[in-house]
C-alpha cells in the first residue's frame, strides 16, 4: 500500500536521476517542492524549460551559450591568439573564476577514451583542429584533467598539430602539488609529476 | 565576467532553493541536467508541472492525494474507528512503511508553536476536531514528534477532546530508546522518558 499519489511518485522518480540523489533524498526534495507555497514547482519547471529551449553550444568554442556564440567569444577584450582546451563547460567556469586567463576556450565535451570506445570524432576535436588551422602564431593550452584520458587527449592534440605543421605553440597546464597542499599527504603520482616538472628558479 | 548564460544561471538559482543545495551543488546539478541527452530537463519539468496541477490534499485526512480523497481513506479494508494524527505527509509514509497500522490518518500540516505564532487555527486541528465529533467509540493516536511542539500539540488535542466529552480514547505514540539503540549513548531526556513510561511485563 503506497500512500503517495502517482504524480508525486513520478516526481520522485525524476529527481532520483540526479547525481547523488537516492530514494530518501528524492522523497525529501519532492515533499519540499510540494510544501513550498511560493510556486517553487512552477518556477523550477519554467527554468528547466527555458534552459532546454534556450541553451545551445557556442558555434565557435562549444561552451554553453544562449546566443549563436558565447559571451567569452563575443568579448572584444579577450586575446584571440590563445585557445585553452578543456573537457567540459564547468572547466570554463572554474578557470574563469581564477581571473588568470584572458584568451578564448575550446570545450571538447569529452576526452578520448579507447577503453570506452570514444575516439577523436566523438568529441569536438575535429572542430578544434579546424579552428587551429586558421590561427596564426598563437598558442593552444591543453587544460584537460591530469588523468589517463586527459593526458592521452593532450598527446593526440600535440601530435596532430605537429603533423599538420600548424604555426601554434602547444602547452600543457601544470600539474603538481596544489597550493596549500602538503607534500607528506600527496599521492605518489602527483609527487613524481611535481618532481619531473620542477621549475628552474630562473623561470620565475 | 560570468561565462554562464542567463537561462542556466536562472536554473542554478532555482535549484539553490532546495534544502541542502548550495551554489556548487546547484551548478553541478544544472550542468548534469543540461548534459543529459535523454530529455531529463523536459521530463523533470513535466513531472513538476503534473505535481503542481494534480496533487491536492485529501478532503478527509489532508494527506497528499491526486483525487478528492487519498488512497488510504479510499481503502475499504482500513479500520475507520482509529485516527492517527501526524504532523506531515512524510510521517504517513514512514508509518505506512512499518506495516503496523491499519487505521486512518489525520495530517495537521504543522504543530502548534506559540513562539512562532502558530496557533490551533493555523494547522488542520479544527478539521481534526470536526472528524472526531463524528467518531463513535474510536481511538485517536497522536503520533507527533516527541519535541516541545509535538508534546504541546498532543496535550492540546487531549484537552480539547476531554472538554468536548467526545467518546474517543486518546493515546500517544511511545517514546523511548529506539530498537537497536544503546542505553549508554542515549540522551538524558530520552532515558528519563524511557524510565517514566516503562511498561509492566504483564502488558506484553
Amino acid at each position: 500500500m503506497d500512500p503517495y499519489p502517482k504524480p508525486l511518485k513520478d516526481l520522485i522518480a525524476q529527481l532520483k536521476r540526479l547525481p547523488g540523489v537516492g530514494e530518501k533524498t528524492a522523497t525529501r526534495l519532492a515533499l519540499f517542492i510540494l510544501a513550498d507555497r511560493e510556486n517553487f514547482a512552477g518556477d523550477l519547471a519554467q527554468a528547466l524549460t527555458s534552459v532546454k529551449d534556450a541553451i545551445r553550444l557556442c558555434s565557435v568554442c562549444y561552451n554553453l551559450a544562449d546566443m549563436p556564440t558565447c559571451s567569452i567569444c563575443q568579448d572584444i577584450n579577450r586575446d584571440r591568439s590563445v585557445i585553452c582546451v578543456v573537457e567540459e563547460p564547468s572547466d570554463v567556469l572554474a578557470l574563469e573564476s581564477a581571473h588568470a586567463y584572458k584568451g578564448l576556450y575550446h570545450v571538447l565535451h569529452g576526452l578520448i577514451s579507447p577503453m570506452n570506445g570514444i575516439g577523436p570524432q566523438d568529441i569536438r576535436l575535429p572542430e578544434l583542429m579546424e579552428r587551429l588551422s586558421k590561427l596564426q602564431d598563437g598558442e593552444v593550452i591543453v587544460a584537460t584533467n591530469p588523468s589517463v584520458e586527459g593526458e592521452g587527449t593532450f598527446h593526440l592534440i600535440a601530435r596532430l598539430i605537429e603533423e599538420k605543421h600548424y604555426p601554434v605553440r602547444v602547452s600543457r597546464i601544470a600539474s603538481g602539488i596544489p597550493m596549500g597542499g602538503e607534500v607528506k599527504y600527496m599521492d605518489q603520482v602527483t609527487l613524481a609529476s611535481a618532481l619531473r616538472y620542477r621549475r628552474n628558479v630562473k623561470d620565475r
